[in-house]
């Protein structure tokens, strides 16, 4: 099988992965937590899970691999940097929206927030999240960037990238852990105990392998050197800001 | 600085941590659990988190950089593939029992095993660690593996190398998360409820942050470009496996 074939392959188990990761997590609160509102109720909390993982893992491990696609490696590397930063833009609302829905619920029940392991990783990850977006920002598409700076933060943000991603994952199986423990206390609540692997745990733990194995997709579709954009062009425009015209 | 007077920076700095993991997972489990025995009661499950830990991550993050120390570069590698191999076996070991502990524990109470997502996500890192210490075993150690099959498993065994790492972290965090949340319930058992953040909580939620933080200094260490054992030797001697006497 030829590379470039070999890559497609893996870009559409990734698209698939994704995509059905996104379905597994919306069913799972739509049909077994109640389905969704923006209330305050256990119904805005639903919210929190879903745009966590279609906002810090899909889009965003979409996002990252958007380079390697060989189809754009002969074309202007500035569109894709502008979908690049757009896909990860998105996904930076969605995860704010995502902190919204958990700490609007905690308010309204007088809940605490930020006290589980899950919830200290998952702010940590979204701290530097956004710090990794406005740097990103500052270095590669604002046209008065100067060129030391993006050369010396371009290894640094692939690296941080990969890392943020290693912990959106961490955060998700330890949320959706800790959701299942807190949702299926047997008699307490009226459902079947987790420990009795009821239809909606095989679901969500089949969510939490899912989420895993489109992480695990996205990081051999990254770590193939043979499938990174070749420098086609000279260093200093490979290196220009998107937002500086193209000579 | 240096790139091997940072490189020794990072080593002492993944040294310290995974200590520091080895210590904290201990007293956490001796001060706040009621210590350790092999009697299927829960103190024998404390084992499971200190085995856990030690061998998964600490150990086998430590088997991974052994290559990385330019000291050794001069020297023949294979003392040193000896010492990656017999850290992972020790590893290997650890978290056999580990795993021993958690399920005489479930035994003895009649608590159904391989439920949680932790569980399933530990249970497939654990069966992915063995494939590949057995893998490893054959394709590196013994004298009559054929070159074509090391040539064809060496980034094979690299690569999924780092995934059983990063699995066996994500499952860490989640364990952790799921035992606080088991153990600090509040009125039903006498203890501080999780959210109030008690001292156990404070401290058990820093392992995981040190657990996190030793697994990012280990990636940064083998993401190093600079840091890779240079291969000062032919290409036939770099993958005669171990036991075959040097000409």
């Amino acid at each position: 099988m030829m590379p470039s074939q070999l890559f497609y392959l893996s870009y559409l188990l990734c698209l698939c992965l994704g995509i059905l990761s996104v379905v597994f997590v919306s069913y799972w609160n739509y049909k077994w937590r109640g389905g969704f509102a923006w209330d305050g109720s256990a119904m805005q909390f639903n919210w929190h899970p879903v745009l966590m993982v279609t906002g810090l893992v899909v889009l965003y491990g979409n996002a990252a691999v958007v380079y390697r696609v060989p189809l754009t490696w002969r074309q202007s590397k500035q569109p894709w940097k502008l979908l690049h930063a757009g896909l990860l833009f998105l996904a930076f609302v969605l995860s704010v929206l995502g902190l919204c829905a958990v700490f609007d619920y905690h308010n309204a029940g007088s809940t605490p927030n930020l006290y589980s392991l899950h919830s200290w990783l998952g702010i940590c990850t979204t701290a530097l999240f956004t710090a990794q977006w406005v740097l990103g920002l500052a270095a590669f598409l604002l046209p008065w960037s100067p060129l030391a700076f993006r050369k010396l933060l371009k290894p640094i943000h692939v690296w941080m990238g990969s890392v943020i991603f290693f912990l959106a994952i961490a955060s998700c199986i330890s949320g959706i852990n800790e959701k299942l423990f807190f949702a299926l206390k047997g008699n307490t609540n009226q459902t079947q105990p987790y420990s009795k692997l009821p239809p909606e745990a095989v679901f969500a733990n089949s969510l939490g392998i899912m989420i895993v194995a489109f992480g695990l997709v996205v990081y051999k579709i990254l770590s193939n050197p043979d499938w990174q954009r070749p420098d086609l062009v000279s260093e200093v425009d490979s290196f220009r800001p998107l937002l500086q015209e193209e000579s």
